[in-house]
């Protein structure tokens, strides 16, 4: 089977490109050690990500009016630490871990395998995340977007059909000229419902020890690779 | 006086980056000739520029609906092949000498200065362009924007506020955070009424010999520049 040839690939982000769980534990680890405050900050980090679907689910049933993955973050964040019982987090300290998620780090093979799947394509992110919080995470991680999609340009969470059409909108390409990349098939089987090209690669380590779906491709996708690396050579870039 | 230090530095495009009128005349008078079609094709350049900022007028007075520039451009082009007498131009060729405005040429110091203030700085277009045409000129001319701002993010053209205001609402900083860098005094004067600093550099041959105006600042900018590599200088990057 020939590889599909898309004008643009633009990739899920949190967990797909960077390791959330990773970046986020070794960072609150290292705040609390340098503060002096201890914590059970993994556990903080799942279920701060435990939290995540359900605050979107709010703005998607329309329960609540759109609110950015930084507001939203936040709210959970907020809630989070009392339940944890963590205490001395002074304001400045709460924007501050808030915004780790503007610094998480890549997996070893995403800043290699976009730098060389943008010599062929248009590549992007498309994601949960605002186009501040996906920028900075570009400028820190050195992830080499041609352009930037977040949610808050249209108004609405994957998986909703508002997200894989804008790209293809605002981009003048038909869904078909257009691949979503992503570690997530349900994200997948969302972006072809819309008639985009999927492309899937797993990330069996996303959450760590509590990893229970996406170990593999669940659906025949048009590319299914090892990585972001595999998925250049496999798209010949 | 200590240079300003934006966190985000967004660009007009077309002029201050890109050699609209030379790129244009270039590439449809090789066209001409391949095609053996003869033509005044720098007078229709001219013309089509000229056409530029009334078509956005009609737009930003209500007169009609939101239209990408691309869509304008063409309305533009389709009234003057004729009003020009140029015949023997096909569906396809109309489109591809529209999307010429997406392979337009960068001033000789425009890729070097980017690249120099994309190690320290956010960088994007901030254009009348739309997403596409900014996106895939940014491919073609090897423009290294981190994000990228097109007037459809908006549904405004400048220098309504709504763009200016828009950029530093999607980076989430105020707007003196964000520097408008341009070639054309109006651009950089509603830039500052939204409260964004600004640097000015002159474009001196961007219209050739019809230029009437920008030839120097018109105004104490925040910074006044010769050019891109120059701004870059005085801004330590």
């Amino acid at each position: 089977m020939p590889s599909p040839q898309p004008s643009a690939i633009v990739f899920d982000v949190f967990g797909s490109v960077v390791d959330w769980r990773g970046s986020l534990i070794t960072e609150l680890t290292e705040f609390g050690h340098r503060r002096g405050i201890d914590a059970n900050w993994a556990g903080l980090v799942d279920a701060w990500r435990a939290a995540y679907q359900p605050s979107m689910q709010r703005v998607r049933s329309g329960e609540i009016p759109w609110t950015r993955l930084d507001d939203l973050h936040r709210a959970s964040l907020d809630r989070l630490v009392t339940e944890f019982r963590i205490s001395g987090l002074t304001e400045d300290d709460l924007r501050h871990i808030n915004r780790g998620w503007h610094r998480l780090k890549p997996w070893p093979d995403s800043v290699a395998g976009l730098a060389r799947l943008k010599q062929r394509f248009i590549i992007g992110p498309l994601s949960n995340g605002n186009v501040s919080l996906l920028t900075n995470m570009a400028k820190h991680a050195g992830l080499p977007w041609d352009v930037v999609f977040g949610s808050d340009l249209f108004g609405h969470y994957k998986p909703d059909p508002e997200t894989y059409l804008g790209v293809a909108r605002l981009l003048d390409l038909r869904p078909d000229q257009v691949m979503l990349a992503a570690a997530h098939n349900g994200d997948l089987a969302a972006a072809r419902r819309c008639g985009l090209l999927t492309a899937f690669f797993p990330r069996p380590a996303e959450y760590g020890p509590h990893q229970v779906r996406d170990f593999k491709a669940d659906a025949e996708w048009d590319v299914i690779a090892r990585d972001i690396e595999d998925l250049a050579a496999q798209l010949g870039a």
